[in-house]
Parts: C-alpha cells; structure tokens; sequence
C-alpha cells in the first residue's frame, strides 16, 4: 500500500473538481478519510452514496476540525469567508490549498487570514471545464494536466513539496509560479476568452436569437465556454479585475484595427492580421 | 445505374469543399467527367493521382468550356473576375454555382454577368473548416449537413429545383434562403466569431506570445478557427461588410457592459449577463 499524504481530507465544494480530487486521492489511497462540505445536502448525499467522500457536514466548521488538508474548491470569491469561518476550529499543521483560477493578490490575503501553525499553498489544477457537478467528476482528471502551484515568499519550503507531492501523485504535472504572473498569463489565455465567448453568444442574441439554429462547428467551439458556471467566472471575473481591464482595451484594439480594415476595404491588411494570428494558432 | 445530373463538371478551385464535391458526384455516379481549374499544377496533378478529378487544365476558360455545371469554389473575392474570365466560352444551359460563404449583394452581381441562356444559384454547404486543402476532402463531407442554396427573385425555378437535387443527392439538407437574410445570419454565427479568433490570439500576443504555452482547451476551442484560410476570411470579411461592422460595434458594446461591471465590481449584473449567454448558448 502507498504512504498516505493526508489523513484526514475536507473538501469544500463537492463539484467537478472537488469530487475529482477525491476520486483521485482515493482511488490511489493517498487519504484517509475524505470529509465533504456543500450548501446542498442532495448533492453530498449522492457523493457519499456514489463512493466519492466517506462522509460529509452541512456544518463547514465541523467538516473542517480534523482535517490534514483542506482543498478549497467553491467559486473564488468564497475562499476568504471561508477562511474566516474555519480557522479557529483547524488543527495546527493543517495545510490549504484550493483549486481556483485566480490567484495574485488573493494568495497575500488568504496567508494573512491563516492562525498560527495554518499553512496556505494555492493551487490551479488546469482542468476545469464548461461541464461541471459530480456526474462529470473523475479519478483520473488530473492525468497529464498541468497544475501550477503559487507559492508566495512566505510560504514554507514543506508545505509546498506536500502540495506539489499531493498534484503529482493524483497524475498532474506541476509548475511552480508566483501569484502575480499566474494572474496575467491566465487572463490572457482564459479569463479573457470566457468574457468574449459569453459577450459573443449575447450579439446573436441582440441580432435574432433564431439565428443560434444557424451555428456550425466553429460558432460552437467557439462559445462552448459560454456553458461555464456564470457563478464562478463572476467570481474570477472580478478577482483578476485590472489584468481583464487591461486586457479588453487590447482585444478592443484589435478589433478595432480588423474593423478600420474592413472599413477601408484593406484587403491586405486584413489577410496580413488573419495570417499573424493563424501562425500563433498553429504553435499551441 | 442512377441518372447522371450533369455530364461534364468543372470545379474551379479544387481545395477542401471543391474536391469534397468532386468525389461526392463521382462516387455516387451522379455526374460524368470531372475538371478540375486550379493555380497550382501540384495540387492538381495529385487530384487527378488520387481520382478525385479525371482531368485538370492550368487555363481557366478551356477548363469551363465544355462544362454542363460549374461549381466555384475558390475564395469569394474571385468569383466575378472567374466569371467575366469564363462567360463567352460557356454552353447555354450551364448552370453555375458555387460553395462560398457570402450571398448577399454579390448574387445579384453575379447574376448580371451571366450570358444568355446560363443560369447561377448560390449555395453555402456549411461543411467548411479551419482544415483546408484536399487532403482533408471526403465523399461524406456534406452527408447530413445543411446547405443554404440563395435563389434571388429571378432566378429560374427550374435552376434552382436543379441545384437543390445536386445537393441533396450529396447528402445534404437544403434550406432556400433570401441571399440578404443568408448574410445578416451567417455574419452573426460564423463572420464575427472568426474576426474574434483571429483579434483574440492577436491579443495574447500583444500581451507575451510565451503565454499561449499556457492556453488550455477553452482558449484552444475558442481560437480554433483562427487556423482557417486567412485569404478565404479576408475575401469574407469585405465581402459581408456592412453587416460585420455592425455586429463588432454591437459586440463591443456588449464587451464594454462586462468591462463596465467588472470595473463597477457589479457582481450581480455579470452573473446576469453570463447567465443569459449560457441559456441562450445551451439552445444550439
């Protein structure tokens, strides 16, 4: 049998990710026990009927007084009352992380929030999905995806190998990263793509909403993520508010140079835009 | 046997959707000779190694002169110049068409330089792709999907009846549209998404090129398109003008409502505005 990582584990959010981790952990007996915490009962009751959790609190304070390791996994904009409301039932040497898609300043102030003995590591397994809810939950999520770990000048050099240890063991490749430039690079690759695929199925709508039926295979690629979660991606949206800022005045302009070129019937223009963007395409 | 529909056809543009019509004609015996017009001699050569063409001819009005149906398949820029290169060596009685995706204005310019006694019918099958070139062309490529055949109000309803068979005996469902209302549609669900692909990696670049090694299958699915023909969408993109401009302001203003609330940290109209985008995204 493999060495446990954690005993006790307390999920908060039982959805796609924390449902996956706990398959993940447990399917490799990685944990002892895995505690579940949510606001629907309905929800924890199939997780726990289906094998996902052992066991699970509608009271977050109880799910959390024995945990080893706490995974944060409700929208972002949670984390912090949530902070709030556990931290005076955790155990010294509890370790944190949460599976968020925003990190920068969020990292300093959920540090700030931990009592004595508490550590924080953040985590952003990229494995998230427009799918979500446990009937889309599995064990072998993180196989092979990247998950960037965000450690900040604080934090413990052992808590990040736990954390870096715990990503690894359930099939995940990690990447360590400062706070600060996660934000940036994943506003650009996806934050930013989330707020255009939701203003762009909102055009058609301010067109003809009868004009959806018309969508091909491009149209839905390329709003599938305008089915993401509206909940977390309020959340993000406005924890990683100034890099997003900054970013649509970007995209806006160059929009704005495909529309001048239209405009001014620039065929050469645009074919030189449309090339440049189909040649960075071509290296993802 | 079944009955031939045409005796000799000539594919003018022999890339995806040119030699994916080829092989669907011939492989369900629905036509007699095929000739292929191209600039490349390459691409030609391996059309005919492959039994996608029986013949091939490097002069565009040599190909065309003994052709019963012509179908147009290079970028819709060229047609009205292929047009008034081929008119005075057609048969009567040819019927051209052609697979590109704007109607609009354009059908009635065609339709002008038609000779005497040769009719044209605008088609879109909606089968093209960011995948381009006859190494991706398939006898099944529009086996279920729609075609949008763009009949004007003088058109010959016997044409017409005709063109639709075509495509039908290819496999696909054909809806008649107006050329005008084909535009307005097509601009919304597939012109201006693609526009967006292409500013959306343009933007990632602007920010750090190095950044797209971080981009997931969201930012993948959604700047998927950005790989297709940056000469097809240059020819689109002026050719369906009017209608694009509009729609990237309205896109704009529905981009700068989310920038608005992210500033504003109005939590509550950006779950609203995502909410509305996944209702409506759910329908297609």
């Amino acid at each position: 049998m493999r060495e446990l990582l954690f005993n006790n584990v307390t999920i908060i959010g039982v959805g796609l990710l924390g449902a996956s981790c706990a398959l993940a952990l447990k399917g490799r007996g990685l944990c002892g026990t895995v505690c579940g915490y949510g606001r629907k009962e309905a929800n924890l009751r199939q997780a726990k009927d289906r094998g996902i959790i052992d066991e699970y609190s509608l009271e977050i304070r109880k799910a959390c007084e024995h945990a080893d390791l706490v995974i944060l996994s409700t929208p972002v904009g949670s984390f912090k009352k949530i902070v709030r409301e556990i931290r005076d039932v955790l155990k010294k040497n509890t370790l944190i992380t949460d599976v968020g898609s925003v990190k920068g300043h969020l990292v300093k102030e959920l540090e700030e929030l931990m009592p004595e003995g508490v550590r924080y590591v953040g985590s952003h397994p990229i494995a998230g999905s427009d799918r979500s809810g446990i009937g889309n939950a599995r064990a072998d999520l993180f196989d092979g995806v990247s998950c960037i770990v965000t450690p900040s000048a604080c934090s413990e050099k052992n808590a990040v190998q736990q954390i870096t240890t715990l990503w690894e063991s359930c099939g995940a490749n990690v990447e360590i990263m400062d706070p600060m430039r996660h934000d940036e690079i994943y506003a650009a690759v996806s934050h930013l793509p989330h707020l255009i695929a939701y203003a762009l199925v909102n055009t058609v709508d301010d067109s003809n909403a009868e004009y959806l039926k018309y969508a091909g295979p491009g149209f839905k690629d390329t709003t599938r993520i305008a089915l993401s979660s509206p909940e977390m991606w309020r959340d993000i949206s406005l924890l990683n508010r100034n890099n997003l800022i900054a970013l649509i005045e970007r995209f806006g302009n160059n929009l704005d140079i495909i529309a001048s070129m239209i405009r001014n019937a620039d065929a050469e223009g645009l074919e030189h835009e449309f090339s440049k963007a189909r040649t960075l395409r071509e290296k993802c």
